[in-house]
């Protein structure tokens, strides 16, 4: 262990998928977005260039990843993206860690940013399910 | 040359820094927030997942500088930030960029992202002269 433990605000409003090499997966739970959380776990880190060199090669990997996995999570809905959104931002959740968030043009933010628009609508227990089984079958996981 | 030009809508909205090795620097002309945009001299690219492994690895070496670069130019306009927002949205502009965005408790979208948030407030001549020069020094351009 290296002292890293999950920010407790991750845990409400989104759902562990599994570990990378470096970042654990959360999704996040609204199902209006194909929307990936990833969190370097090493601990006392709230941005980018805090990372040391080798663990911003590996985040920049598993961004990649997980744009992957969005993609193929916005196939399984059956809502397949046409953009994606990419940002580390941290204002209100000090520990670092990186959205990766599938767009669309008939989306409930588009064209604007997607936090803070609107409320969460949570998945289905199947929408859950299926949506887990996409993103861990695109991150091997 | 490869084909890159720089997409119209930056030019209103933004002023030149100068070169790095892959992208192109602008500073937002928002005087609010200490902020810079790369964009990758690499035609018809939209997402990051679309640059190559050696692009990408450049981009996040130039993500770390910029930020560098951000921080020095808050100390410059004598509001240090205390936290850096790095995204790629790309939803109003379809040409890859990467925000780099100081951030303050008191600044005017906190703890908000800043797209969309009020109206861009201009540089004075002198403020601009100084942003810039703090810019490229700190990215030794």
């Amino acid at each position: 262990m290296n002292g890293f433990t999950l920010h407790a605000d991750f845990e409400p409003t989104s759902v562990a998928v599994g570990e990378l090499a470096l970042c654990s997966v959360r999704l996040q739970a609204d199902a209006r977005f194909p929307w990936l959380i990833l969190v370097p776990r090493r601990p006392g880190v709230s941005d980018l260039d805090h990372l040391e060199a080798a663990d911003r090669a590996r985040l920049m990997d598993e961004q990649v990843l997980a744009m992957g996995a969005v993609r193929a999570l916005g196939e399984a809905l059956l809502r397949p993206v046409t953009k994606l959104n990419v940002a580390a931002l941290g204002n209100m959740t000090p520990q670092l860690h990186v959205h990766v968030i599938g767009r669309r043009s008939d989306d409930a933010a588009w064209p604007a940013p997607v936090w803070g628009v609107g409320s969460p609508q949570p998945y289905s227990d199947t929408a859950l399910m299926l949506a887990l089984s996409a993103v861990r079958d695109a991150l091997r996981l």
